[in-house]
């Protein structure tokens, strides 16, 4: 398994002391974005093996600060996969129906069947990480939730599920950026409102309630990536070579041809 | 909490040793049966109360050799409950579907939401015995399941939903006069299947299965109780009156009016 940017199980993970510029690691960005094509390539081709073997499933988690690059890092990775062997999963603000369940519930129904790649576009992440700094919960009801999260996380493993997840770590400042050319280019503006400027004012409380989650919930069956990306190509880079090798790692067959098959003469 | 034919955690179960006969227990039918009304009239009243108060979840299993009386304990302790706030949800050969996801899948989709009563015929527990007994996996893989359905139900309760599972306990005597009378009586004819008779011949494996279950599965959380079934109004009277007494400790309060209330006159 990639351990590239992985979190090793019982880091206390402080995200000031993380590179979040992908440019100070990598000196070479061209050769990067050329690295880049050749694993989501190769993704594409692995997923066909994997529809068809029709066993393993695979389950990718990305959470990040507002403007981090959850939604650029899907389109990007996954462009070119057939899109009936990859369902996107968004988690919105939970309805009331899944409020009158247990918060594990509708994220549970989304995991992917076998054969499947299922991307999670925020996650059962959101419920210690809003509900704890928006104090939309007391305490005694968010903590046990990191516990109760890598159990359940353990149980997907356990029943042949490979789980990564990875945070979009970038800087206040890059945020800064990015919310500026939301507003700046009208084809940008729909992803902006009024409340990021609010949840920008919680940044440290975020940041504090991410390095929990990372330090908490790093595990050896779910690991989190910490990923640099306050450039786009280095991101897309890290997260391609690591969803990759990870496709390679399983190493999906095609089944067996029905036997007889080379003998059918279709006329 | 309500002990009558509760399986204390720790206990080894065996079958053979517990008492299927509800009359040598009871000596007064009549008294009981005067007494299971009562509950039942008393579980109507507490379940609109649960609904109103729309916050606890009850989940109700029930389990058992073919005819064993699933059905008609369903029928016969929620007959006068206002089906709104009950669902009983059975749980069948698992379609392709359910197949391709792992075994609690289905089953954590059918838990009970805020205010509701939920009633499993036949459960996670299938995965144990229908799986074990018929080989359909290998050991490697349903030994496990006993320890995540704890985690599983452990994690339900933690999150605020009482859960009571009932074995109903018949003798292998018993089930055989149940069986000629499905095929005596024109209107049972479709209760019985040819298969049922192939599942009593392994009854002895099903008995050792369900022994397993009893043993590894009962927890402070979510208990099992072995209720004598050869009479059916033992059983209905033994559940009926755990069912009302777990109620009632669930003490469900209608919630507060709105303020004024007392004021308003509609005309």
């Amino acid at each position: 398994m990639s351990t590239l940017h992985r979190v090793d199980p019982g880091t206390h993970v402080h995200l000031k002391e993380i590179e979040a510029d992908g440019k100070k690691l990598h000196d070479d960005r061209d050769a990067a974005e050329e690295e880049f094509k050749k694993y989501r390539k190769k993704i594409a081709d692995l997923q066909v093996r994997l529809y068809a073997e029709d066993q393993q499933k695979l389950l990718v988690v990305f959470q990040a600060m507002d403007a981090g690059g959850k939604d650029g890092t899907t389109r990007a990775v996954f462009e070119g996969v057939n899109p009936q062997g990859v369902r996107v999963v968004s988690f919105k603000q939970p309805s009331h129906r899944e409020l009158a369940h247990d918060f594990l519930w509708r994220i549970h129904w989304a995991v992917p069947p076998k054969g499947m790649i299922h991307v999670f576009n925020r996650s059962q992440y959101e419920d210690v990480l809003v509900v704890r700094v928006e104090e939309l919960l007391p305490k005694k009801v968010w903590e046990p939730r990191f516990e109760q999260i890598n159990q359940f996380e353990k149980f997907l493993a356990d029943t042949g599920t490979r789980i990564l997840k990875f945070y979009l770590h970038i800087t206040k400042d890059e945020q800064k950026e990015r919310f500026q050319e939301r507003i700046d280019i009208p084809e940008k503006n729909w992803k902006f409102s009024k409340q990021d400027i609010v949840k920008r004012g919680d940044w440290d409380e975020y940041r504090h309630a991410y390095e929990d989650v990372l330090s908490k919930c790093s595990t050896k069956h779910a690991p989190w990536f910490v990923i640099p990306s306050n450039q786009n190509w280095y991101r897309n880079w890290a997260i391609s070579k690591i969803i990759c090798k990870t496709l390679e790692d399983m190493d999906p067959q095609f089944p067996e041809p029905e036997s007889g098959l080379d003998k059918v003469v279709i006329d």
